[in-house]
């Protein structure tokens, strides 16, 4: 029941930076969710999941279920970040019960994709 | 080198709809994809990527691939969109070269997600 959590190290924030050479959010939100990553969950770095005018993003995926990429998230959100993750991490589908999911997954979804199933000839 | 395209058919367009028992623009963009499937992309229907502010969404994944969510997009977007799922059948990474993607997905992904590695215990 293991997940990966993608993180995006390269995203900006959705507001303007004063000092362009201080680390991306993006960076500064994976180190927050490296450092506190709960069993269940690997936290892996990407470089761009292709969602950058929404602020900081992460996916979410594992073999046989749905896989979500949530946006607008800020480093301060890594502990909700991290309760989502493990919820998901817990199910069989991918897909936690709405009312069990925390606020910046129901209202920051970008998409989800479904599991894969390879195509057949 | 198959690749599956998932085109939701929940979708609602960006524009107000006159007829609120029209067949939804998801829909009819399934119809039309359905109807001219190349060979090397499945279509499967989907309700909901999760996408719903963005118009018409699909999302194209093949195991080992990275898979790409698109959106704002509409049933007059087909034939781009089959040439699209084409190019990305043929890669062996799910990664089209910039110049050789169609505009729409150029300009319009909404996000992508890396190729599933199982998690590491």
């Amino acid at each position: 029941m293991r997940a990966v959590l993608h993180v995006c190290t390269t995203c900006r924030g959705m507001a303007p930076v004063d000092d362009p050479d201080a680390p991306r959010p993006g960076s500064v939100l994976h180190h927050a969710l490296q450092a506190a990553a709960p069993e269940g969950v690997q936290i892996r770095a990407v470089e761009c999941l292709s969602a950058c005018s929404q602020g900081c993003s992460v996916a979410l995926s594992a073999p046989g279920k749905w896989s979500y990429v949530y946006g607008r998230l800020t480093p301060d959100d890594a502990a909700d970040i991290l309760a989502g993750a493990t919820a998901y991490a817990g199910t069989p589908d991918g897909i936690v019960p709405w009312r069990e999911r925390p606020t910046i997954f129901r209202k920051q979804s970008l998409a989800r994709i479904p599991p894969q199933i390879p195509a057949q000839e």
